[in-house]
Order: structure tokens, then sequence, then C-alpha cells
């Protein structure tokens, strides 16, 4: 197909396709003239990755292109290639090691990790970008002395496993190794409003039954 | 209490307090020299749900005032004091309306709100932040061609109401409307990132489970 057709069928803009061309994000296609290129299904789906992590999980273009590298590596596994490509999501504010509570808040989330059995997490906390990320959360939270002590959080990380097993049966449904890593990209970053939405609307809902009068 | 020891307690530093009372966002305090005033507990707690707004929650200024405002209302119960501060707070980019495909989006929403039977969502569709929010990541995973229907949105709505029980279990264990105001405010913000790295380390632990091959 040419750049026009392979713009259509990816919903992406040509001028979008031509940089990422460019910045070798997207191999070449196959050229027919001076100006035009065949591309084929393989770019497609490699386009399509490539928009996940650039447009939709908002990964710099250097970063991107790390991904894909490693992503090429034949002897890494499925579960490696999906941390390669979810671990490369941006992940907020890091922790602040010159604060006192973030020690504590660490203590807390390794015990945490402990007491649900979560192995890989705990073998991988020092390299994790989720890790660091619910640090920082439960710094924040204790140092307005909101509760985040490891049997607080234990619901929660249960509910998150709840969440995460149909996550990963969305992934499953896609064939390709290729495609379950631009699912699990797309899947971990445009769920995450319509998981925060619905519990403000659920807040709402369980707001309004306890609270409200008449109104219910 | 004076407003170092104000800013003490409180964690809010000084200029933070005096740009809070410049904009009548806390009360003056009783002015005991020319220079000095004299703070209460009420400062205190007032103080409080202003940083939760302003700092935690990211609400603009003049939209805290009129939160400020609406909670002093005698008339309203404590649902509606929790709603007009959680729904301040900034819910992202609205539905884009020309779109068709926020239509279609819509639709789902609502057959999703009636098969779950939150009757209050449902009501206050037109006005709600959380429903435009979600409506428009909805509309976002469709044009991909990721699966959002009622019957796939059903589980995430049914695992946000156990996080929304949670949730009012802590903003209840708060002994003043005022307190539980702050609390909705601060825990729905501050909870957020617990819950989206909670749920990323337990897809991580899932993916490891499903693909890892011998480093489980």
């Amino acid at each position: 197909m040419r750049l026009a057709e392979l713009s259509e069928r990816s919903g992406v803009p040509s001028a979008t396709i031509k940089y990422y061309l460019r910045e070798e994000l997207l191999p070449a296609g196959l050229r027919i003239t001076a100006t035009q290129a065949e591309y084929g299904e393989e770019h497609l789906r490699r386009l399509r990755l490539v928009r996940a992590l650039i447009q939709i999980g908002r990964v710099p273009v250097a970063t991107a292109r790390e991904v894909l590298a490693a992503l090429g590596d034949e002897s890494l596994d499925q579960h490696r290639r999906l941390g390669a490509a979810t671990w490369a999501l941006p992940h907020g504010p890091a922790p602040d090691e010159s604060d006192p509570a973030t020690g504590a808040a660490r203590h807390e989330v390794d015990r945490l990790l402990a007491d649900l059995g979560w192995r890989f997490s705990s073998r991988t906390a020092s390299s994790s970008p989720p890790y660091r990320m619910l640090v920082t959360a439960v710094t924040a939270l204790m140092k307005l002395g909101y509760p985040c002590d490891s049997a607080h959080l234990t619901p929660y990380a249960r509910i998150a496993a709840q969440l995460a097993t149909r996550d990963l049966d969305m992934i499953e449904e896609r064939t390709t190794p290729m495609e379950q890593v631009e699912a699990a990209v797309t899947l971990t970053v445009l769920y995450e409003p319509v998981l925060l939405s619905l519990r403000r609307l659920a807040e709402a809902e369980e707001s309004n039954r306890r609270f409200g009068k008449g109104n219910g």
C-alpha cells in the first residue's frame, strides 16, 4: 500500500507517519519511484505500536526507539517484552530521596508487597517505575496524616489484582506478540481515565446512598 | 495561635497562608496588633480544606472560592457538600461533541449506568464532570477499536464500586462535615496514583505468571 492508504488504515496522519520514518521508528518502505514507496502489513502493525507508545503513552521519541530495539531481541520472553514497553510509560514524579518520609513510605510498600506475595514486584523494586510511583504517592499521603499503611493498602491492591486479571485477558485476546505489546500500552494508558472516572461516579453513588436526603 | 504556629501545625508555608488570606479563602484572624493576628482551630481546619482543594486537588482559586461559599450553605446535605467539592476537581478534556464517536460513546456509557442501576449518575449525567470524563475516555478507546461496550465496562465498574465503598469508609472516619469534605478531596486525588501504580504492579505480576519463563 502507498503512504495515503497506510495513513487511512492506521488513522495516523501522513505528516506524522513521515516524521516516524525520519526518526527511524518505522522502517522505510520499498522504494517504487523517486517519490513513492510501498508499505506492507508489517508497517501497519509497527505503526500502531509506535502510535501507542508515542501518541497514547506519551513516551519520548528516544525512549520509544530504545523500546522498539529491545522488543526486537528474540531472546526476550513475552513477559519481558510487555515490561519493556509499559515500564517506558511516564510514571509521575520520582520519590524525593532527601525526604525522610520517603524511607517510611518505602518500608510500608515493601511490607505490602511481601504481605501480598507479589514476588516479581519485590524482586524488581529498585528498578521498577510503578514501584517508585507507589512510593511517591504513599509519601504524600503519609505527610498529610492519611492512612496508607500496609493494612489500609492491601484491599486496594487486591482490587488492583482483579483489574490486572481483566487487563491481561484483553491483552491475550490479541494474537501476535507485538499486537499484545501494543494492547498492553494502549489499555494500560486509556483504561486509566475509565477507571478513575468510574471510581468518582461510584463514589457519588455511594455518597448519595449514605448521606443523601430524599434524593436517591 | 499566631501565623507561625498555624503554618507549623498545618504544614502550609506562611507565605501561602498569607496568599490564601489575601484571596479571602481563609477568614482574617483576630487582629492583636497592627502586624499580628490570632488564629483559632477553625482557621486550621479551614486551611486544611483550602490546601486540599488548591494544592492537592489543583482547583483554581476562583473555583475554590465558589466551592467554599457553597459548602457554607446550611441547607445542603452532606452528599451535596461532598459533590460540590469533588466535582470541582479537574476531570481532563471534555468530550468533543463535534466527533460522531462521542455520541456512540455516550450511548454505551448511558447503557452501562442503566445496567448497573447507578441512578444518581444517570440522573445527573448532563452536569456531571466524572460522567463527561468517562465519555471522553470511552470515545478514545472506541476510535482505536478497543473493547469498551457496556459488557466490557461492567466488571470495571463493579471493581470501582468496591473502591468507592472503601473510600467512603475512610471519609466517614472523619467526624465533622468539613473534615469529611477535606478527606473526600484528598483521598479522591491522592489515592489515584496509589491505585494506578498498584494496577501496573499487579499487571506485571499477572504478566509474569502468564508469560514469564523460569523467572517467577
